[in-house]
């Protein structure tokens, strides 16, 4: 299969989805959803709609089922990205190559759009309870896994551990010159933020798209674990690519490195980086091969594994 | 009744309940959890929860059965708090007497906290689904009422709105002398902003009591009109009280006149505001009436509308 093409067809048809349910939101004053469509029109993979809509179908069903959901989650991670930028975070003045939000929008408005998109993104997910084809029961639950993934012991916990540990290198330089207590604490607290801040929405979609068919425990289990690694992966690739990649083709200044964060490449150096986020790939695909269905359905969560190792924006 | 004493007891039972849910989550980084609780522990009659609880109780239900519920509207309430407070959007340095929550833990993290008391309402709401005395299907329906009313088409739409219509006034005095169009575009924007700044979270506390309490779509219909009229009448009070009002009382400067911003006071004066809210209480009793059950079941909810116009606070 060609996986760069599946990613253009399943991007587009998030991207058409998208913009109908952010119109059909009712009595919106134009410049919030404006604001709201920028950010979410921006561009972007679409990985973990891609990611959950891929889920979905091994179990047999359409992806046609499942918008709603994957939506949810795109606009959750779009959320996450405009009050990421904000000044007073990040202070991120590019992304995906165009302006951030606060840029065009002002700061004021980028938080609230971010706070629409988040709270908004369960109202879409709740319209996955009118495709007719998924039980009202398994929207309920996805619903709480969004929000568990997503929150404090989440996504938000992973972006206040990345805020405290900036400066945490501040004055040490590569592994070779810390010792081995401090680097035990570092990555402890590296993997914390690693877990949460990338790989929990991440999981979310994967863990969404089997509760949506009704996967059984076990099939949840090991999709669980190999949306995890892939997510680890994704968060060690990205930090690799801040410093070596390709400015152009990311979109985006290397704000990590500017802002002294601590990431896997500033404490182990790159090529450590690429062997841990290597292993962590293989040991997704051996997940995968332990979830039931044929090796075909499975084939698409395969090649994104390797897509994330390999992706260079 | 005496409805000073059941707020009393009510707002400690809420207290605790909210403690106990945040010390529960599960992973947060203990500044997070610390700011979160910062805010919601900085004091409030916790109206939203009452008036929850008040609706529930309604059809024969205790308060144990709806505190997961109740916790809930009460951290998105907290949350909005933490963002209209953020310098980039009303820069208040008060909140009920304290300082508010960026002068403590800084803007970052005031944003965080804020994303996570949203986010994790929703977290909060579905244990009510282990409640045992609430049908999951109940728990769904309020999810998505809780997203409606607080998202793009309800509470995040009214904050646009109010700061779009900062300066609307600008040079312009009392009523008398402006034009019969300006006052009615005025009017207009006027009651889009108090039906989802204010009137909306209001509506989707006493709407998901009745959901929970399974109440009928007839008795549903004229709650949520109660609770439509105190709403607008709490923010022409709110309003009224920001410029008359004891700031130690209140535990915040008049910040609304210093912003210039678009109130029912500023367009129409103190006297015709009063007149206002009063006729919309009047309301609300009626719609009340219409409700099922006993005059007694549905005293608390007569008493919170006669509170609302009585407050001084």
């Amino acid at each position: 299969m060609n996986i760069k093409k599946h990613f253009i067809e399943r991007t587009s048809v998030t991207n058409k989805a998208l913009k109908v349910f952010i119109k059909v939101l009712h009595d919106v004053p134009p410049i919030l959803r404006k604001s709201m469509l920028y950010s979410l029109s921006a561009g972007g993979k679409r990985l973990r709609p891609v990611l959950l809509i891929a889920t979905y179908e091994i179990f047999g069903g359409k992806k046609e089922d499942v918008l709603p959901a994957a939506c949810a989650i795109e606009m959750i991670h779009t959320y996450s990205l405009i009050h990421d930028d904000l000044p007073s975070l990040d202070n991120d003045d590019l992304r995906r190559g165009k302006p951030t939000n606060h840029k065009v929008f002002g700061e004021a408005l980028a938080v609230l759009a971010g706070d629409a998109l988040l709270t908004n993104a369960f109202t879409v997910l709740g319209h996955n309870a009118e495709t007719g084809k998924i039980k009202e029961k398994n929207v309920f639950d996805c619903m709480r896994i969004l929000a568990k993934h997503a929150g404090a012991g989440g996504m938000v916990g992973g972006q206040t551990a990345d805020l405290q540990a900036e400066g945490f290198l501040h004055g040490k330089k590569r592994s070779v010159h810390l010792s081995k207590t401090f680097l035990k604490r570092a990555d402890k607290l590296l993997n914390y933020i690693h877990l949460h801040k990338t790989a929990d929405l991440i999981c979310a979609s994967v863990e969404m798209g089997a509760v949506l068919a009704s996967a059984s425990l076990k099939d949840f289990k090991h999709l669980s674990n190999y949306a995890r690694c892939i997510g680890l992966a994704f968060q060690i690739v990205d930090d690799v690519l801040d410093i070596v990649g390709d400015k152009k083709k990311l979109g985006k200044k290397g704000s990590d490195a500017r802002n002294k964060k601590l990431t896997y490449v500033s404490l182990f150096g790159i090529e450590e980086s690429n062997i841990h986020a290597a292993s962590l790939i293989s040991k997704a695909h051996e997940e995968l091969d332990k979830v039931s269905g044929s090796a075909k359905a499975k084939e698409v969560l395969h090649e994104i594994a390797d897509f994330i190792m390999k992706r260079d924006k």
